[in-house]
């Protein structure tokens, strides 16, 4: 290419930009921010750069994330052993208590600093904080899984007030009960939740995979948009299955409540998160309405 | 180029462009849009995209416009015959009645409208509007070219009025002096005057070329970046010459002001004011204080 | 008279004066300036006196004026032939575009700098800035009369911002249509629909004659005062005819609207704006509701 | 005079005034109201009439009364008797407690009424009541002629939240010490301590003659207009003798502190407060810098 | 007692009374203040005390007077003989004015300054100032009492235009009807009007008895708490009677029109106010709704 | 005691609490909140209950904790040996990280769920929140202590987002150097340095020993207040020794810069900090500038 059509694709894609860029000033975008690729050093800070370029512009992120290996790592350490019920580990009161200790005073002290080093001023925060999240215990048939919670309440103002005042807040996914137990909760549900309860703009996954697949053995396949029907459609064929579905009925929950879009988006590609929300074809699957 | 190779091309365009996005948002851009091109369809429509964006994007453009052949024209069709003094036609009362007539009669309300229709709020106003422009009749060695002005005073409140209230203003350069006599004014010399005034962060000439080259016949000899030093060795070395010259004072007149940086910019080539603002190699010459 | 007699005239002036000063405090007042008188440089200047007192006292004017003899003038002098339908002119598209430019670029720019020269902020603008005036063409039979428009929307927006920050708008009659076709528009009609859309105090008629007449002969059967029946009864009477009619007609489409009051005074008497808005007999004729 | 005469003359009147009214909205008029004339029910009725007036354009008016006859009728029946020194009423502490009462609960409460009659909101209050006016004891010479003070401070706070809101504050001319000791204090002392500390547009004494003459016997000697060191002059000159030295020296004083004018007006002719304030010429004697 | 046992005396204390500061903070209290024990220093100066700690820890009173001895000793020592109807004083004309004159002149004027030398910024009013009460004749069967009024309207703009600036409104009870006669009002009944007009937290009624009893022999037998079909119950038993009747029936009005509850406590206890606001038993009776 | 007698009592303990529940209004009081008793459940939770009450009569606290044994008991469970320089352990980087996990993690949001608990909102941060706190590494002779933190910047604006919209900082004492390294920081260091920024009105100490004694045998040697020279000669005379003196030595630094008040208290009495914010004698000792 000759340096006029560099200059000619340059001016295109920001003619393609600047209408994203307007439309999003000031909206709300919750990102869940989890998975493999937590522990990849280069791609944690590619997403913090991102996180960061869209403060500065204007968008108002809310990071919302998960526990990764870190929790068993450090169960592993104390030598605390856990029960299984189909699979699915039973949270003791010890084990909430470990894992609170390590969402709120390890992955989420780091995920602040690492977006205070970009100078984007984030707080760290959990469900207890201003008690931003009520919550229930979730029942599994009629099984305990012990110290689990889904959300019944979210302290919106306080969310406000630090968006207001230009913070980023960045949650843990831990919460209170109405007896004041402390309960551990789904990451990607208490995006979900938050997401609603600010009536945000966007609410993006940030997965280990591209978005959902007609045959997720062809990267051709990918569906780019969905509406509510078609989630629903493809369920039913099996084409979605497996840890995809409570991410896309998490979607259409948020999309039902008010949310304009939901995203599901490939972390590990680089700059994901730019391309979704600034260029026409966006990235990954986007969910909406209809 | 492979798909991924446009997203990896696109992002970077991006990432390049955000940080001006936010610099340059709620600042002062004075456009001076005048020369050849004006009577180029496709080039005044490009422009008033960009203009567009700019807003759109949060930035505040000030629009200061020429007035091309549409002058002359019409002196020639009312039949009305000029006198010159070397070679510059002289100003009598009736022709910057006529002149005044066209700019904010004619030139004016035209480009008001193509803003308009590109959703845009624009005011166009000469320099007796809110009493914008007070002149003094401009001195050319001992001979009287007629009602040509210099600008003593800008209404900075009338422009900021319409600034914060989110209209573009498009200034005619059509001004009064205390006697209440109306006088003609050179637009380079009135845009240098707004920026001035204003504060502005940016004062941008678009002319029929593409700023200052070491040697006009070589394309590939741009001057990209000049201090006020530099400008005075260039015109000491006769490399700025002719109609650049005006040009290049009135720059450094604005930066000594405490503009932050003067451009001047080819207006035939499409989008340039974008890739200007929003990329890391702009485009023509810029100038700053050092 | 001795000095204590005019001691007491003048308080009993004052007397009957302040109680109207503070009831038209900040209310808006859509005036119609045009007409022959146009062109008497005392009756100008004193009619420019009266509306800079109105604004110094705390009213807020707004102008609309007409065009007078100079679009004909200029016509004449471009050798504009003009095709005529039942007497009326044709405006072709070549036409209006005269008659914008007379318009906005002459007589528009002369009433701001009179203004101006008062001391008085005054922005001269048309119908396309801020797209003030949105029109259709007008209907007239089945003829095609041109680009005359009629007035469909009023950006009350713009109006205000002007007002608020205490410039006077002074409206030339010029608008677009959907099809951004350039129109003319009758300058009565204008303030008309000015008028209705600011919800103004009053709207004020300044013509060739002083309101209505029982005998048009007769100097003392002037009508102080006509409720919207009357009007009809005076139109089917025939004592109201001819190019009075539509004046009457603009009056109690105000009225009917929500503007409190119109006149019809005789722009050709000196002060005839301070008696009507000061003193408790007025001047001219006033149309109101009831 | 004719119709048109009539028109004229009130026309002219209205160009006069105009920009009186506008100049002094929103400032402070400190009004001395006190003398023989309080008697008189239809002076008191015109006085209070021109004071609505006042603040129906705008103006601000600040009200201080003196006692008149009311006091010396009430110690009357009270059957109490005064001691005199040089002729002087000496204020024992009975005296004061009966001439607070009738301050402040016959003669302050009746203008109140007054005022509230016309619709203007007024508020009668004494140097008491929020602590407004802090005296100390009066000197003379060696003698003691009890509890008649001088002000030491104004609680400015106090009248300026008043009038912000809009109220007439209507004040008897009583104020405590540090000791909390009540006194009597002089009315137009009063006024010019107000006058002061509001920093008033205009201090004006309503009293039982118009102004100061050259020679009293002459009502063509008036003096329209004094400066400081006029005022000097004509003491010296004995041109200024008795009663009237505390009032100009007043005037003097609130002058040299920033009041802009003072002015010492008839109360007894109707409207003298109208035709100061809105006629070129204005009426009685007006005292200011230079 | 030990200095511990003090100190978790005092805490106790300050746990107790910590909410009520909180909860009844910006919040209005109407005090009616009046009775024998006006004339005890002690009392007075106690009473003063608490209602200035009321105003430092932020409620907002506002105090209405009686008047006491004064009145009676005045027309004594005037002379002024009065009729009487039912053994009910006859308030004609001269006597109002005398009234006047004590309540506003003398006792109200008193009270603004025992608050003034606390610190406290008071302003003293009559229902004249700013129309504060607007009032009728009292009928009473087919007699006349001559001007004993009964309030229609309280001016509540100028009462919070007076707390919105932390002045404390001192009040007292006269007032004009439409024909702008003076009256004298009853003082329960004007604070039971200025509290309905002001939407009080509480109406607390200062007297010379400590609230209800059952038996008025037993000082045990006080009623803590009513409700609205209690006081019913009582009256119709007898157990409330005479002068209780009025007061309690005010207290039911009150409550009826918003007030949250009306108190009525025995003025002679020292400090009796505070413990009623800040203690969980209170003091005297309380009426409540239900 | 009689019912009066306690009567009497409560009135005099409002009374005396009154002026200072004014006086602290809207004011920051910062405590440390640390020690041996941060284990006793008791204790735990009256102390929650003042400062529940504190921030309810409008007192803006911000707690400030250490770690006590919780960090300790980690360390051991994760058998990690510690190496230590003059007694004084070294905080290494894997200790220190387990540090932050347990104060952020575990400590930190156990304080806020006890102050929600009483419908109080929290917000547990640590010094990497928002940028809280900037340090360097402390020097210790010239032996290298490891990841012991000074602090040299505190982000004030932060706490005052936090505080104006009514929520209590509960800080965990972490913060970064320029390297991004986290470091351990001394609890009564921060509070010191935080009291500073936010320019308090208390600086409070909650410690297990109730103030500075003459005689630490005698418990009636308490000294009650102290200022910086008194300070200076106790510390001289071995009165003020060990672990007291970095304590009073933070408390003369708050106090020298601006500080109105620092105070020693017994965390172990209950309600302490009540007594000493509402009661005139206070509680422990105060170290005031003089």
């Amino acid at each position: 290419m000759t340096d006029m059509d560099i200059y000619i694709e340059k001016a295109n894609t920001l003619v393609e930009a600047l209408p994203y860029i307007k439309q999003f000033r000031k909206k709300v975008v919750v990102i869940k921010y989890g998975g493999s690729f937590m522990d990849d050093q280069g791609i944690k800070h590619s997403m913090m750069d991102d996180i960061a370029l869209m403060k500065l512009v204007g968008i108002r992120p809310i990071l919302v994330h998960g526990g990764g290996k870190d929790i068993s790592n450090m169960l592993k350490r104390l030598e605390m052993q856990s029960s299984f019920i189909d699979g699915l580990r039973v949270t003791d009161k010890e084990t909430v208590g470990i894992a609170e200790m390590v969402l709120c005073g390890k992955i989420n002290k780091e995920i602040v600093q690492l977006l205070e080093n970009r100078g984007i001023n984030a707080v760290g925060i959990s469900g207890k904080d201003s008690a931003l999240l009520k919550v229930h215990k979730k029942e599994y048939k009629d099984k305990d899984l012990g110290f689990v919670g889904e959300v019944d309440k979210v302290n919106v103002k306080f969310l406000q007030d630090l968006i207001k005042n230009d913070y980023i807040p960045v949650i843990a996914p831990i919460g209170c009960d109405h007896k004041r137990e402390t309960y551990n909760i789904n990451a990607d549900h208490v995006a979900c939740a938050v997401a609603k309860a600010v009536n945000a703009e966007k609410l993006i996954y940030l997965t280990d995979t591209d978005g959902v697949y007609m045959d997720p053995k062809d990267p051709n396949s990918i569906i780019r948009r969905l509406n509510i029907s078609g989630v629903e459609e493809l369920i039913r064929q099996g084409i979605i299955s497996g840890g995809m579905i409570p991410k896309v009925e998490n979607a259409v929950d948020a999309i039902r409540s008010g949310v304009r879009s939901t995203h599901i988006l490939d972390g590990t590609i680089e700059h994901s998160l730019l391309l979704e929300l600034f260029t026409a074809a966006g990235c990954g699957t986007m969910i909406k309405e209809d």
